[in-house]
């Protein structure tokens, strides 16, 4: 059965029903059809958070499909409940634009899925829309004023970083030229369109902790430059407000279930490689305040998500996770020990013993953050008993529970074991958790913890543009920044091909973008991707849907 | 107070007590929010529609700032709750880039106002977004299908009709060139956006009577020739289905209410210059399917607005119109008098005397429908007594009857005396409604029908490119369209200077456009704005929202 069969053939749950398991009284709700509402921010409580436990699912060095985590997530969430604890699944919102790609969608599989999956991955309660709007009117607001005989600011268009948005994958705007057509449209100049969960209002409402901070971060966003070398923010075009006025209801986390009728919390979609690739801090705290456990998810591998939820997210909220779960598989470890893409599902045992030396070093980057991991062995068909029992094996040596997930295809019933080990730790083994560096520490020396430490590189080059950018950090007085690393998710280290746990290596830091609203400096350590295209055969050609508003063909 | 501290005094009744006035029950609502709902299509019901009671609201040739149309309708939707009247205002979906430019949103004002103001001016239930994303997931199939090697159409880029949109005032993007940067990113060619009204996925909702409807229309979208010049349509990229899936939602009309707690539908909302200008077709059927009246608007003058409302959705849609409000203005009548704009506000009887010509004109057409008009004088404080007698003594040796409503001031109880003349025409003067033409006439008939016995034309010029797209659309076999006019909503002819009632004047078709979805051909009489841009201020700047979401400055 497809996905999508699996959610359609479940009956769901009121959402008043789900809202009654956190004791949220129906009146609290702001419901957007039978199955899906928003929750007001007062909900949220800074001391339930505090008694309450926080789980991050991460994963080891992915190859390109993925490993799973939004599954093992949602099946730990439906095997937490199961076992007695009171838990809610806490997720990103998925980008439509990839749902017409090849990605598709991104409300779990199999047995461990979110629904309704078809409103979840197309508009679901419009936050996207909101983030794009937000960003767009910015946009507008730039070109006008640089056209604009009243309260010009001067703007030298050659300077203009922000660009526009659009929740589509559409390669076609990722490069254009604007404003052409004579004095009465605009000024010409280069442009493009990145996909919206790459827009920094999606980093910027992922990071708000409230109202006032989402509209005061808007104002910080960072522009470009006057003709005469001034900085310019989006407050000086008077924009947060307008722009706050759009984001007004997106700020609300949203209600959904599970197959099984536990929480769901989603919220917020930061792309992975360029932002924080997590939910809004709201919907966490959310989840927190209303329920005993909350697992999460953050995008990539742990070298990239678990890091930046760690040391971005968790800093600033402070958040204090409790047990991080490595998502792993055996088809990864295969790919890490040289298996070649074909040979993926061909079990291997010599492989994938060579291939655990990635999970181990996820292990101890974990522990760098004074948190105990799990791992979650993902099961797939063409798993073999011997190189589960192996990799159960060398997890143990490392004095780490290796538990078998069958999420995908059981559900919860698939997944009690694995809470068993989460809730081990979470009861008896959770300290306090330590960020690996701090804000205030010097740009330089935060790069180079996160490289020498996590990736485990040897040295970390600047290139002359990236120098330039640190004067340029040093000069607009935001040193004291987050650093959220883009960097490629195959790989420990910048070059994709290095798989496994390479050593000796050097990364190269090749220029340091500015998120001045959402208080990041992003170091580039290759080619980021801000745009999808669509496949030769674009999944939209399949898709169906009959009069009864019936869906077929979405994954 | 301004119209958003007057809609925000009114605490609002929850949707399902609005419902109840319908006798909708509250399982069939699917809520967003409180305070609106869709409404799901089951409920439209052919037999009940055919004994209520439908009422355009249509104005005479308008001054720029508009004659209220919004606000007289739904201050006599008030008016007859009033009188008893069970009464359903329909109406069209305000924009969003508008909001943020000169014109402010579109929920009428004063006391005549739908609520919540502030949702329906914004994201209201996404409907503006889903027609958004629809059209540019097309726009994306296009490009992408222009480089993919499998299943290429050999489209020739430089025929694409097909722009995209974004509700924004962005003059930026009016002229474009996408796809630069190398063969990662796409073909090199001319673009650009329109505003999401214009997009002909809005005209198509729009016209839409059922969701099968919908998704032939959207396959029907003619988008361009291949290099071999056979048309390209949508159903070619074989789009219609993942279009309507985005669109799955947007086609339930959206429940809100008045400030006097009666029921509002709001629905669609497609430009009034370029295409048909009124609320979908489902929205009026839902409105006369639940209420005994529906009172109904449609943009500009009623030589536009009217006009298509009647020859184009009435006779579409088998609707019968029994009353047609023609919304006058003492102010726009000075102005057809030949007052300047800074004497619109001085009382002037001769001026009046002179201006009432435009709508003699305008009450001659109505009545060439089959339809008897009501004259509504929307009041203005600088109207002096003098000028609105003359005006009602001027219709009344017409058989009409004017009265003066004061809806704006006094919401319904303003309007009592324009709902019961209303009331009279409906119940005593009502005929059978005819259209002026037959969608199967020859296009050249129907252009000339319109143009001669509405405008008052003596003759219709057709350009070498209308007279080539004549050709074309006989090629496609698209004679049968209707005609939806592109023309200055400043005069009855295509020239902005000649107001009151110009006589022997030739208007001039320059090119002729196809909706071939909408099922429309649109002769273009004039250069027509499909892409606003933002005012040297934008009213962005000027609104603010504090931490408990309460917005200022939104108008």
């Amino acid at each position: 059965m497809s996905d999508i069969a699996i959610a359609q053939s479940k009956q769901l749950k009121h959402i008043k029903e789900i809202a009654k398991k956190l004791n949220v009284k129906e009146d609290d709700l702001e419901m957007y059809g039978k199955y899906k509402a928003k929750l007001p921010l007062e909900l949220i409580n800074e001391e339930t958070i505090a008694n309450n436990n926080l789980v991050l699912v991460t994963a080891l060095t992915p190859t390109p499909a993925g490993e799973g985590k939004t599954t093992t997530s949602i099946g730990l969430t439906e095997g937490l409940n199961k076992i007695g604890k009171q838990t809610t699944v806490v997720l990103r919102e998925p980008s439509l634009g990839p749902v017409f790609g090849i990605k598709g969608g991104a409300a779990g599989g199999g047995y461990s899925q979110v629904v309704p999956m078809e409103d979840i991955n197309l508009h679901f309660t419009g936050d996207f829309n909101a983030v794009e709007k937000a960003n767009n009117l910015l946009s507008a607001l730039i070109d006008n004023n640089l056209q604009s005989k009243v309260n010009n600011l001067n703007i030298d268009p050659r300077t203009i970083l922000w660009k526009r948005v659009i929740d589509m994958n559409d390669r076609s705007l990722r490069n254009i030229t604007i404003g052409l057509g004579g004095t009465a449209n605009g000024i010409p100049r280069e442009d493009g369109f990145n996909i919206t969960p790459a827009s920094e209002v999606m980093a910027i409402l992922c990071m708000a902790t409230s109202f006032d901070d989402l509209k005061e971060r808007l104002g910080n966003i960072f522009i470009g430059f006057t003709f005469d070398k001034k900085p310019v923010f989006a407050r000086d075009l008077k924009a947060q407000d307008a722009m706050a006025i759009l984001l007004k209801d997106a700020i609300k986390p949203n209600l959904v279930q599970t197959l099984e009728e536990n929480p769901a919390i989603i919220h917020g979609g930061p792309f992975a490689n360029i932002a924080q690739g997590t939910n809004t801090i709201i919907a966490t705290k959310m989840g927190l305040s209303l329920s005993n456990y909350v697992v999460t998810e953050a995008g990539f591998g742990a070298d990239l998500g678990a890091e930046k939820f760690l040391n971005i997210k968790s800093q600033y909220a402070n958040l204090n996770p409790k047990c991080v779960v490595l998502v792993a598989t055996i088809r990864a470890l295969r790919h890490h020990g040289g298996a070649i893409k074909e040979d993926y599902n061909t079990p291997d045992i010599n492989k994938v013993d060579d291939g655990f030396k990635n999970l181990a070093k996820h292990i101890e980057n974990i522990r760098k953050f004074n948190i105990e991991p799990v791992v979650a062995i993902n099961a797939f068909t063409s798993d073999t008993e011997v190189e589960i029992e192996l990799v159960i094996n060398k997890c143990a040596e490392l004095g780490v529970q290796a538990v078998l997930a069958k999420g995908w295809e059981k559900g919860g019933d698939g997944m009690k074991r694995l809470a068993d080990a989460v809730v081990d730790v979470v009861e008896n083994k959770a300290k306090k958790f330590k960020p690996l560096y701090n804000w205030e520490m010097p740009v330089v020396e935060k790069i180079e913890k996160i490289a020498k430490e996590i990736y485990g590189a040897r040295a970390v080059d600047f290139d002359n543009k990236a120098k330039l950018n640190l004067k340029r950090i040093e000069a607009l007085g935001f040193n004291n920044f987050a650093v959220c690393m883009a960097k490629t998710q195959k790989s420990f280290s910048d070059n994709d091909k290095l798989i496994g746990r390479p050593e000796g290596f050097t990364v190269t830091v090749r220029e340091i973008e500015i998120a001045a609203g959402a208080q990041f400096i992003i170091p580039i350590l290759g080619k980021m991707m801000r745009m999808p295209g669509l496949p030769a055969v674009p999944a939209s050609e399949n898709m169906s849907i009959n009069n009864k508003g019936l869906i077929d063909g979405l994954s």
